[in-house]
């Protein structure tokens, strides 16, 4: 059981409540080496989805809405699983991540079932995929960033950044806020529903290519899962529309390793606080 | 007072229950003149924001998620809201409508303050807005569609459609999932917030660009208002990325008179029975 397993795991309690526990090894760390935004909010994605899809009539959560509220601590919490429909084609959950009384992150999931990439019989069709160099060729987080930022989440992941949208690393930002990478678990681990809650999230702030750094929290952000990913590396592009008031969009598609579009996402966020 | 805030007004009754009507004059109608999808979900949006409004501590729907579960008549409904967090920056808010006991639409709302598109002092960015010709180069549905289609829905909105995407109107489709044109209500009302939530999905499916014809009914919309809208037309440009196993995605914004990107949509939806 990979560490990603174990972050994520509910523990049924009776009546649609679940125990569970934001775990510190997915916290973020600042450089400084302290803990900011506590838990990575992926893996808190990743552990509501747990709880609904244990009592779900479909298999995949094809729409998850979630509005980030609290800062979570790593400490027990608790998800409540609220059934609002369940119907023959789609079914739609309310899911609360509590903790200490109060919602730290609220969500709304509709199930439904995807079919086969092989063999849809109706109608198909797809966008351009993003283009990204060799992995080879691709940065990693191992020179560029500072011993305390492995502990957390970003010793837990292995994103390899386009060189294209990673000038910021070295304190050149690109000057458009585009992100772009490869992204999987350190661990062996195959994607599945779970895991592209986590890619969905998983790149550096769009803005981080305008310069703008700093920690910016996720104030919403609402995903589709579109297939049921191959096993392999995913490939991750995020892009922005809009900065202004304080406040920016991401939206990130998630490509698998046979070539074929799993997931998007669209997030609103805070501009971090060191802009 | 035009029928659109007619049809959106809200009369509190306690305990953050409000009591509406879903509107038949905003019924979506089928070629045939029936009824299908009962009322628009912008019309139904834009009613739960004025309830959410109504006791929120800050003016603006920064970011709105909406699963549609149900269709609703057009007969008495409520609006229960419920505040998770009012926060300094940011507020969330529950707020389902329900109609017979059941729940037709399950939204969360997080307000916050939009500053002046004027003296934003912050990091500002901006993507490139669509290309649109000349409203009078657009197409109307006036000839093209059938008179029983201006009952409802199509005869309150002022839609003219850029002539690259409107081939299907005359069984011609682009071939591309793509749809532009002007919004406006055919009475005289300025934008703000809930004619926003109203334009989001104002447009005909991008899917009728591929030639699935027929009611796409949305599953899942989240909405982001980036700007207070300035007085005039506004522009709608969507696009999809992914149709597949039925289900497709559309990704709408919305530009106002001034220039400025006013609101970002996304939305999961079926494919037209007629597909």
């Amino acid at each position: 059981m990979t560490v990603f397993d174990e972050a994520t795991a509910v523990l049924p309690a009776g009546d649609g409540r679940y125990d569970v526990k934001p775990d510190e090894r997915f916290a973020i760390i600042s450089g400084d080496g302290t803990t900011v935004g506590a838990v990575n909010g992926g893996v808190l994605m990743a552990t509501v989805l747990r709880a609904v899809l244990d009592s779900s009539p479909h298999p995949h959560p094809v729409a998850t809405s979630a509005h980030f509220l609290r800062v979570p601590r790593p400490e027990p919490a608790q998800v409540q699983v609220t059934w609002l429909k369940q119907g023959r084609t789609a079914a739609t959950a309310r899911a609360t991540l509590i903790q200490d009384g109060a919602p730290v992150l609220e969500t709304t999931v509709t199930t439904g079932r995807l079919g086969p990439a092989e063999g849809d019989a109706g109608l198909s069709w797809t966008g351009e995929p993003p283009r990204l160099p060799p992995i080879e060729e691709c940065l990693g987080f191992g020179k560029a960033a500072k011993r305390t930022q492995f502990r957390g989440f970003a010793g837990q992941v292995d994103l390899r950044l386009d060189p294209a949208t990673a000038g910021w690393l070295r304190g050149e930002p690109a000057g458009s806020p585009e992100m772009r990478g490869y992204f999987q678990l350190r661990e062996d681990r195959d994607p599945d529903a779970y895991l592209l809650a986590l890619a969905v999230d998983a790149l550096p702030p769009v803005v981080f290519g305008l310069g703008a750094v700093g920690w910016s929290p996720t104030v919403e952000l609402t995903w589709y899962m579109r297939a049921v990913p191959a096993p392999g590396v995913l490939r991750v592009a995020a892009r922005c529309r809009h900065v202004s008031s304080g406040w920016f969009d991401e939206e990130s598609e998630v490509w698998d390793s046979a070539g074929r579009l799993v997931a998007q996402s669209r997030q609103i966020a805070r501009i971090g606080r060191g802009a």
